[in-house]
């Protein structure tokens, strides 16, 4: 099921820029039981994606009226935003309109409870400030570091950046628990900075654990008590074992469990029933 | 005027991964008098894009006919190969079959005779070996280093690299002449290897000028007897200015136009005249 600028459609015009140069931002989150976690945080991101690149970001009563197209079916949603249409070249027409494009998926399996096998990925990560951060439209990276692996068994691959420092997962981001303090990979020259990185560096708050956003080693990532990955379909998701090293339980799994349930609660949108 | 796989059409489906991921690659290139220029080298540079991304690339042939519903009209010629749909996520399903896309616009105007003005820009350009040279999808960098102006008389942007190198420009390869030397970036951590540059190149040692593809400052660059642009749409272009620095015309001038207009004429894809 797709539409675009709310009209149910299955394709974008050849001269949109999203198809030219990947020019627009997206997001991937779950519509579950008529609600939509996070929801305020997803708009944020958007408004604050489409800002970084420049694109008008589409209001929040649009945004209200295409998902409640989606409900109240689950679903693994996608929203992107394209600068519009241009006709040749990178400059950017002034007389461009955004275009808003929402997409549903079958939600993913849930992970397995006891975590995920992880590995390293051959390729690194690339390195762009102005980009670092944004859920942007390209992502090639993402492809590229994905096709190394096909064992199904491997939930996910981490990339280091060009200076050796773990930047992220393909598809997540990752977060490492050290005594009381949390780490994470400060995203300033790639990345992206997910919606459910963000809840779980506040559920950290509410457990009484610092956060420290800084440049991480794999050796460090390595010698951590426990490991995550995060992303909004998925949530937060321990790490079971990763290049040999293998991790159980964590004394403050239940009270990161507990806080995130509580930060998700008090941020879901709940959607109307479709009519009858 | 637009064509997938060979048929007229306007759109793309939103599955698609060249929306979805920016997941493929492109060329532009004249077509002129019903002949292509440098066809063979624009053929190979798909092949070898299309190869550095596991895209399977479509045959000469393939390309041939989708050409000939271009003749012999003059146009600016945009070739897309996308990597084809997929459901969700960046994994590649084995069941993928790429996209063709034709696209015409009208050729550009020529950049004036006695050269362009040009500027440097404030971003820098990204690092990623593993797409270096390659003309992606992925082109939000330059989209966003090119909208740092938009004076008209400013006809291109110049890039540095995280290392302070110069990199290319936003929509150009950039050449140095100095003394007996054409200098041009090594493009080992990002930038695309156009096809113009590699006439440029093969001009050089036709009029018996060496070739150094090597680290450039922007100092070496400004102190460079000649500077030019190239890109298959206009070719390659003598800099006027950059950074209060001037340059007129150069004795070479004339010995590697003639080198590169016999190259051009040895490498021309003729097309058959439309049917009437």
């Amino acid at each position: 099921m797709r539409w675009v600028n709310g009209c149910a459609a299955d394709s974008l015009s050849l001269a949109d820029r999203a198809f030219q140069f990947g020019d627009g931002v997206f997001r991937s989150l779950r519509c579950e039981g008529g609600g939509i976690p996070y929801w305020g945080r997803h708009l944020a991101k958007l408004a604050a994606d489409c800002a970084a690149l420049g694109i008008a970001a589409p209001d929040e009563a649009v945004w209200h009226a295409d998902l409640q197209l989606a409900a109240p079916a689950d679903a693994a949603i996608k929203l992107t935003v394209t600068r519009g249409e241009s006709v040749r070249g990178y400059a950017v027409p002034q007389t461009s309109l955004p275009n808003r494009v929402l997409q549903l998926a079958p939600l993913p399996p849930p992970p397995p409870g006891q975590g995920v096998r992880v590995r390293w990925c051959e390729m690194r990560a690339g390195w762009q400030p102005r980009l670092a951060g944004v859920k942007h439209l390209n992502r090639l990276e993402n492809v590229m570091a994905r096709a190394e692996w096909c064992d199904p068994e491997v939930f996910e691959g981490l990339l280091l950046d060009r200076d050796g420092h773990v930047l992220e997962g393909v598809m997540s981001n990752v977060l490492a628990l050290s005594g009381r303090v949390l780490f994470t990979p400060r995203l300033d020259g790639g990345g992206v900075a997910g919606v459910m990185r963000g809840v779980a560096i506040d559920a950290a708050a509410r457990v009484g654990v610092a956060v420290r956003e800084t440049a991480l080693t794999p050796a460090s990532l390595l010698a951590a008590d426990r490991l995550w990955l995060s992303n909004s379909l998925i949530g937060l998701v321990p790490v079971r074992e990763l290049a040999g090293q293998h991790w159980g339980t964590h004394p403050l799994d239940a009270a990161f469990a507990e806080a995130i349930a509580a930060i998700r609660k008090e941020e879901t949108l709940w959607l109307q029933p479709a009519a009858a």
